[in-house]
């Protein structure tokens, strides 16, 4: 079969035609029939720090992000058969951790990503263990089913937990509007927001912040921008309740606390690659604020709300604005051009080799 | 000035010059712009069997749903000026009990209500402890501004708790369509729920249903109906996640805990007059179903969450929509009626004396 | 090997010489060290109504309170081996369905229970699928290791939910003290409750509700008893936080809501085998009540919170003193006999044949 | 009277005699019975750099650790009674901000605080607000009333929300064992927890926190010392459910970030003067940990978690035992000696001027 493998240590990739897998006892085969370009896939593309030591192993495919149509199941499969249309759950945990033993699968202490750890999906073909495939409703665009995954993860950072307080009528802050940036807005809105802000320095992801509903999209990079006094005062002075912050910018943390009303929360899921500096006193411990670590989504409570909202037609709408380009798979490295230009959100890719 | 007196322990109502009332130390004279009628009103103009044991004094002014504006304020008052205008939390409290010093002010252990412990609002002028004074937007339409109140009982019932899961993707059925049960409808939808079903017999207040963005209304008194079946149908078996009771009838009851996903919860607001019998064993137990009584709105929480709500444009056209008549108070005994025939939703009262 | 076997639908038993179960893939097969008796096995052996219509299929091995050595794995078991000491989740999962993909396997829409719906573990052998072989340190008593089942339920019932108020300092009412009563006072004052009343009418257990540390035991048979109002007295009118009612006794629920503060929260574990009479407007509605259906334990935050108290030396002390009888597995007849005639609280079994 | 005054913007403080104090319509005046020390108060005798940039005038009298009994009470105080025994929550609040009308009050836009915003407490007499003034039980010994205040922070920290996951057999680690530290060692204990590490390197401090229990105490200051490493081993890999990091400390912080298992939570209560330094990526975003920003003391949940938890002997014991040293108010400044030499934990003051 084909596929974008990355061949040795070092920038880029190739497509090459390699052995197609075959499904273990627990596992099922897919037909991929869309995947798209997580800002991970760039890094690997890009070999920067981060990848150079997190990726252990090559050659291997590309990938994570996902929709497929089920072609063959292991003997012990037992919820799903040929013809399914699944999505990936991206995370392959052990079951048997504490964390997975306590409703914490998605922090798992073993946990493998595909496309990181073991082979990904920028393939023809994939496996997955059945726990990892996530049935679609067969009706769903297939694009749309494979950003699942981001928009699980920007629902997991709007609501971490089960038991967390509600979005109604609540200000939302969004800081850095990047693909799941972006989608985070509209999840907000979607879900009782008075008000969602976002800050942004691109234009193109401006633009589209407005599109998916924020009701303020500040630039910090402006000449004279004051993001926290602007949103203060677009607060009447009380602050915003939740913050999610994308970025992974120093400015946008300090923006995120910065902006939050005493006893706030603020959810981190971009990464800051190196150690941040943060006036705990001031910014979390008088006004207690609370903080929570972003990883993954929770499985499978994320599916299930990420399944729900996807069936509310004008969310739906919204989340095809977020595909700002469709390409065949043969153009990957084209894709990865068009994202580090900045002129791209999220870049679906279609099974044309 | 002119104001709506229960005379006498019996039915019906007398309108009166009454004398002015006057502040004390920490309350606020109000200029009553609009209020509405709730069933509780309605059970006292009627006198059945709950006001007659519950109402302790008369002669009484009825009413608790109100806007206004501030037109005298007592000397210890210190967040509200002459001018503002605001809408009544109708219970008050003493602030000091177990409940109120623990974040749960609404149920006081000493509570009163306007209109049922002591004068209500519908007359002229109403004086209001600063505390149950909310302050509204200038520029919201006193008619809504006053259902405020109600449409925190919605809210409650579908978030009783700060930390509770989140409505994202969920199914909700609201089990009967008086008032509340319909804003119920439209805050669920939009709060996120993918899916919202109703039950009802009223046919006007069916139609109501569906406009307030209904994915399903079903008429347990129809030939042939079996809804706890048909909504099993509609979740592929898997029943609702949240529902809320607001029927306050014994078949209402049945249908929510019925329908009920294993691990779901029911919030309790209508009233059943007499003892429940419920098969605890197979409806609570076994499925490890979670029963909210609701009681009232969270001081203040609630409160924030419905101005939030109010100042999305599309949530406040659906409110409106529930007010399906706005009458002078004048004609309040014609109110009355209109409530009785049950082909009215919320009904409006404008100071047209 | 022996093994205690239902033949007939009818009442009792008979131990009998029986083939030896052979793991499956995921299974472990162990050599029980201790089992005991719960009140569902009281109820298999005396063929109650209950019993009648839940039992599907005989002949079946009774039992499913269990500890044991891993003596034989299936291939692919991974986290387990031959020596290891364990005890038995007795609840099997799907896995798969809602509630299990969604944080609560212990109400698995599929659930099928040792002993109930499959050969349990009154056997000198028993197989357990690993999910539910439940790792113990070897150093623990194995009556004590076989106890945690029911201590979990009442560990799971005093703590229904990960996120929900906590002990500190509050005040609990156990309705009811079999064995799961008099575990549920000894764990409430172990988290920090700061008293901790008991309902019961039978004087063996009366005498071992004081030895678990409780600060009140009412016999509500007693001439003249008014339970209710004598626990609104001891609470200075204020009313128990939290109540678990495990007697399944009309009476028991009655207490249990008639004394709990509003707001407060009762959780029922005690089945009533018919409609439960509740006056929902006075006890649950007015009140703002929270009622916690509770089935089996969480798979597995439950257990962990078992263990951690188990490895206190002052709590396993008092575990101890509720195992009032320790049998051979060949004296089963006279164990249920000791059960029915009310003067043990929980019998554990020993593998002597 | 005599009192405790800071006459001027430097170091140290004098014992004068001042006009005695007069409550307003919702004060109580209160003759205090004991006193008690806290790092507050010790930074403003010595006039640190937080003490210099927060304290906004003088002259003004120190303190806000207090028991003592109402000798007047204005004309507005509905709830207490000349002869009542009180101690103080020390935040005064205003009662109508968005924290405050959300069930968030301890974290008021607009708090105040005695003998750091306005006069304080160590006085032969004081003025509360009503609100402030809590009802203790008159047997109960005044230098224990007088901490009630710090054991508050101790259980807030603990359990920062109404619902957040419980203590039972969990793991916890305390990281800075000065009084709060070492209270919350002890409530950690009598909350259920399994285990309860902590760290310190004062030798004073260290044995005292074994006597509260403590099931293990580690040295980052010794030789070779690797706490983390320590922790992880402890806990067979798995790490700490919940961390309380009362030293403020930059290393106490990293051990709390350290040696949390994914998924946990830190408390932040302990003050770090300048930014701190944390891999977010590592330690946050990855593990999932979660933080708590802690000021104060729930009003007045975490009162009633006192109040109950006191009236449990054993706990009550303890608590005496932090109580190392009793001294009369007129040597206040060998007590401040007394907390600088590092060889006391809890100093109460008695009324003897």
């Amino acid at each position: 079969m084909q596929a974008v493998v990355k061949t040795e240590r070092g920038p880029g990739g190739q497509i090459l035609e390699v052995p197609e897998p075959t499904p273990g006892h627990s596992d099922v085969l897919v037909a991929v029939r869309a995947s798209s370009i997580c800002g991970t896939d760039l890094h690997i593309w890009e070999w920067n720090a981060w990848a150079q030591s997190r990726v252990k192993k090559v050659p291997m495919i590309f990938g994570h992000e996902l929709s497929g149509e089920v072609i063959g199941v292991g003997d012990q499969v037992t919820g799903l058969k040929i013809g399914d249309h699944v999505s990936a759950e991206t995370h392959i945990v052990d079951g048997t951790c504490y964390q997975c033993r306590t409703g914490k699968m998605h922090i798992c202490r073993n946990v493998e990503v595909f496309g990181v750890d073991r082979d990904g999906v920028f393939a023809e073909y994939a496996v997955l263990p059945e726990l990892n495939a996530w049935k679609n409703d067969p009706k769903l665009d297939p694009a749309l089913a494979a950003i699942q995954e981001p928009l699980g993860n920007a629902v997991h950072s709007l609501l971490p937990e089960d038991n967390i307080e509600d979005l109604a009528g609540k200000t939302v802050l969004v800081t850095g509007c990047g693909p799941i940036g972006l989608l985070a807005i509209a999840v907000a809105k979607t879900l009782g927001a008075e008000k969602v802000y976002a800050t942004e320095v691109n234009p193109v992801r401006i633009a589209l912040a407005w599109k998916m509903g924020a009701d303020g999209v500040l630039n910090p990079a402006e000449s004279g921008a004051t993001p926290v006094a602007t949103l203060l005062e677009e607060t009447d002075g009380r602050g915003v309740d939740v913050a999610v912050e994308m970025s992974g910018h120093p400015g946008g943390l300090q923006i995120a606390l910065g902006a939050l009303t005493p006893g706030g929360r603020v959810s981190l899921l971009g990464l800051y690659d190196s150690d941040a500096k943060i006036d705990l006193d001031a910014r979390v411990i008088f006004p207690a604020a609370r903080i929570y670590g972003i990883f993954g989504r929770r499985m499978f409570q994320t599916w299930f709300q990420v399944k729900g909202l996807l069936a509310r037609p004008e969310f739906r709408s919204k989340m095809a604005e977020i595909i700002t380009h469709r390409v065949p798979m043969r153009d990957l490295p084209k894709a990865m051009e068009l994202l580090q230009s900045g002129k791209a959100a999220k870049v679906s890719l279609e099974p044309r080799w």
